[in-house]
């Protein structure tokens, strides 16, 4: 089989004014980048505006392997096959982060026949976007050293300062580190940290912003620091979110691709779902439902991290909610889950399956809890066998959840018109019934309670006492009310990434927690959750080239 | 008078593919970013590469004040005037780098009524190229840690590492700082520094390139460190240059927009002329000789820094040269030159006048060794008397120097006749011999005395005992054969900025030297010039603003 850059290089793309010609948007609804990649103007609200929101399709997943779980092509595929069958469909993806592309997982693009293209350009800068969050991160934090060089009038605790710089790689280097030294010209001296961008308030701002003002105001709230007396710092006592918002005026705008087959794709924010809220932007998916009449949406890792914010945090804000949940499972991780070693996931292996089953099972117990239905969408690998798939599909029917296979990767469009059908059928039948897992009023530290009982079968939760004075001193700010944003380890329900299966008799560990006043989220970190990658060994940047005629090779 | 910003948003842009048409360009030559930015796709080469090269005029300037010289404007303005004359022009300038937009500089795409727009997506993201650069720069060391921290197999040295990580943003707390901080998971502890990106060696790469293949080649060729052994690291060690390249894909190509007046100008590659070498890139300076009669371009800062520079390394890698020089000078410049604090600038001063006409003096002597006819630009300002104006007149003249008035702040093109006829007399004239200042074979501390003594007017120059041992290094390396690229204050002839006029008398003094074999120069270190600048006490950040439509205030 052709590699996902050799089946994205091989695509006749539609210029991107026919693609949005048939989503109903005309050359003045767009901005263009090159003639494949468009940002959609303000105006196409108003357009909108008396047209009745769409249905809503979120694709989350169990917990993957360190390969992931085809999230991305799964929302791909049944985008493309429910145009097939003629349905009015769009799809609301993240855009990917520069960092993984280098490192480990490569792209974030889809895969095999269900990839948005043009995939290297949505790999690499895409429309500016990433560049523009880290610049205005980087900004705020340089005019808060610069503020404390210039005699500090608002009285700067050089400790305490909790907004740290950000940079779009895998970088562990960056980590940790010590900065403004060298003397009186050249700063304050202290302790800082960078993040990837895709972990910045800033992009969670973006994700949840109305519109520029509401970006302005939200960048205004962003906490930076304490002062000597303990007063909070915020960006708007430092004049910063003025700038900030002129470098975010064209990344507010969603920016519109298509799929292999000239389905409409909006990707547009990228936060990662371990670290930070995992969605992409309400913009984009409000847009989505507004364009057609069926908008399918994905949230980051599995359902514990990503859907469990989505419902929590991105639907409490942005008063939308799914009405079909596609919950994507493949025969390989529920084998990991099962305990078998990721090289030795190709070998056929019914025992590990039916120990790892249970994965499945939780997720599918917890969307239960949120009050919509699921289809199960089992990814087909070449690697599986019929019994293996027969297993999956049997356990899902005596649970009576609806399952499909999702042959896209291998198939495009076609491949998930069985998956299509199943979800047409639930939103046919209309019984989502939607609520949130926790009401605004819970104590912080009871919503984290309760995610970690509900959603990760936790039997506790112990805090830091780092965390506990943090939580307690956030809640005196006047911020109790706001939803939290837990930051873990994708690979197990619990926060220990070795803890597979379904995991029972731990306890979660709280070791920080950090207000997100712009966002309007409380980011809680566990475990050993690191909000900055490392590369491995062997970088996937090495294998990457393009040679003279601008033919990129390598990216996957 | 109305604000830059409020000109630049006054204008009535054409689209861009009507700009390119009258270039001769049509729409399959140009990738749309928007309607009014696009960038040249490499077919334009093939399809001009019959036609003869127009004529190349360089704008420089004498030693600025704080705020500039005007050079950005008068280029622009020079170029309308000949459009509005009829001639065939093009204007070739450099983009802007974000960090002094936020700074005191604010913008850098020309001033009052000769600007190039849009103003303000060209001061922020433009098309990308920067945030490419600091990119490709910052992938780079995220794979130089990554190497020590995954065992080290080239035996780096972490005392010798040579090549920093750089960041668009005045941010002086980055300038020293220490990295891998936190025990074995994150990294290898060293001391670092962060650069503005205009001074990373990839943006020098990017001027300098004439396609991918050798923009990939240069990044391989990018010394980054030492071993234990002594032994030189290059970038294709760490097999990092196909993934830097595919980076900066997009990035190689110049970017086309216009004047106010309508007038094409590519903006490609912006390197500081104190810290760098200064000038747009290669491509876009011939594209634009190929695409137009006559060719306008700019050097960074005073003719000390930016125009030895754009003859002895820009004309020297890329075989072309000025027809004609033209030198920009203002009364306010001429009277800082005299002694005149920055805040008197606008009380007409004769005698600081007399004083300080010796700046002229020098760049105009400079100018001569390197063979180019020179036009003086008065670039007007309402505060200079007709006094002020008839004493540089009356002083070029007996010079036998051309000289003529240039009003293209305030009046654009119309503005900026008189200039263009005298220029248009020099280039008829056809009296250019050009030659550099030094050949290949001048070992590298002579090369450096040369500038000093024949530029500069210094007597001689001391190295620092790092920097002498790292010439006689690089020598031995066998890169002796390079030209120099001096880092320098560009408020002054001399490396301390407080001698203004010209100085006599004095000693520069090198404390640093570093190969950068991928540009294919040697930078060498004077004074305290610094590669990371810092924010003002008031940033311009604070006043920039952005309302809800999208319309942007506060740049300047």
């Amino acid at each position: 089989m052709l590699s996902d850059i050799e089946i994205a290089q091989g695509c006749q793309m539609r210029p991107i004014t026919e693609v949005a010609a048939a989503a109903g948007l005309d050359a003045e609804d767009l901005e263009l980048y090159g003639k494949y990649k468009a940002k959609l103007s303000a105006d196409v609200w108003k357009k909108t505006a008396d047209k009745p929101d769409g249905k809503l399709v979120l694709v989350t997943a169990i917990n993957p392997t360190p390969a992931g779980e085809g999230k991305t092509t799964t929302t791909v595929g049944l985008g493309e096959a429910l145009a097939k069958m003629g349905k009015k469909a769009m799809i609301a993806l993240r855009e990917p982060s520069l960092g993984p592309v280098f490192g480990i997982k490569g792209g974030a693009a889809g895969g095999g026949y269900a990839q948005v293209v043009p995939m290297e350009d949505i790999n690499l800068h895409f429309t500016g976007d990433m560049h523009a969050i880290t610049a205005a991160n980087n900004l705020l934090c340089a005019m808060l050293d610069n503020h404390m060089q210039q005699g500090n009038v608002l009285g700067i605790d050089p400790r305490r300062i909790v907004f740290t710089r950000v940079m779009d790689m895998n970088d562990r280097a960056l980590r940790n580190i010590t900065i403004g030294l060298g003397g009186k010209v050249n700063g304050v001296p202290r302790e800082d940290h960078f993040m990837i961008t895709v972990a910045s308030e800033v992009m969670a701002i973006l994700c949840l912003a109305k519109d520029l003002d509401d970006l302005k105001k939200r960048f205004g709230d962003i906490l930076v620091a304490y002062t000597f007396a303990g007063k909070p710092v915020y960006a708007r006592d430092l004049h910063a979110e003025g700038a900030m918002t002129a470098l975010m005026r064209d990344a507010i705008k969603p920016n519109l691709v298509q799929t292999l087959e000239g389905t409409p794709a909006l990707m547009h924010g990228g936060p990662f779902a371990n670290i930070a809220h995992g969605c992409n932007s309400v913009q984009a998916t409000r847009l989505a439902m507004k364009l057609a009449d069926i908008a399918i949406t994905e949230a980051g890792f599995g359902a514990d991290l990503g859907a469990e914010k989505f419902m929590d945090i991105k639907c409490r804000k942005a008063g939308i909610s799914p009405d079909c949940i596609v919950l994507v499972a493949t025969v390989r991780a529920l084998k990991y889950n099962g305990g078998v070693p990721k090289t030795e996931l190709n070998t056929p292996d019914m025992s590990a399956l039916e120990r790892g089953i249970c994965n499945l099972d939780a997720h599918l117990d917890n969307m239960k809890k949120f009050g919509v239905p699921v289809v199960v969408a089992i990814n087909a690998f070449p690697t599986d066998t019929a019994e293996e798939m027969e297993f999956i599909r049997k356990h899902c029917a005596e649970r009576g959840v609806r399952v499909a296979l999702s042959e896209v990767f291998a198939k495009g469009g076609e491949g998930g018109e069985e998956l299509a059908r199943e979800v047409l059928t639930v939103l046919d039948e209309g019984k989502a019934d939607f609520h949130m897992l926790y009401e605004d009023e819970l104590p912080l530290e009871e919503k984290i309670r309760r995610i970690a009982k509900e959603i990760y079968g936790a039997d506790g939760v112990t805090f830091a006492p780092a965390a506990h004075k943090e939580l307690a001193n956030i809640t005196d700010m006047g911020y109790g009310s706001l939803p939290v944003c837990i930051a873990k380890t994708q690979y197990s329900l619990s926060d220990d990434a070795s803890l597979l299966g379904r995991p029972s008799q731990f306890v979660v560990s709280v070791r920080s927690a950090r207000l997100a006043a712009g966002a309007g989220f409380v980011v809680v970190e566990t475990g050993a959750v690191m909000t900055m990658p490392g590369l491995p060994k062997v970088p996937a940047a090495e294998k990457i080239d393009v040679d003279n005629a601008g033919v990129i090779t390598g990216l996957f």
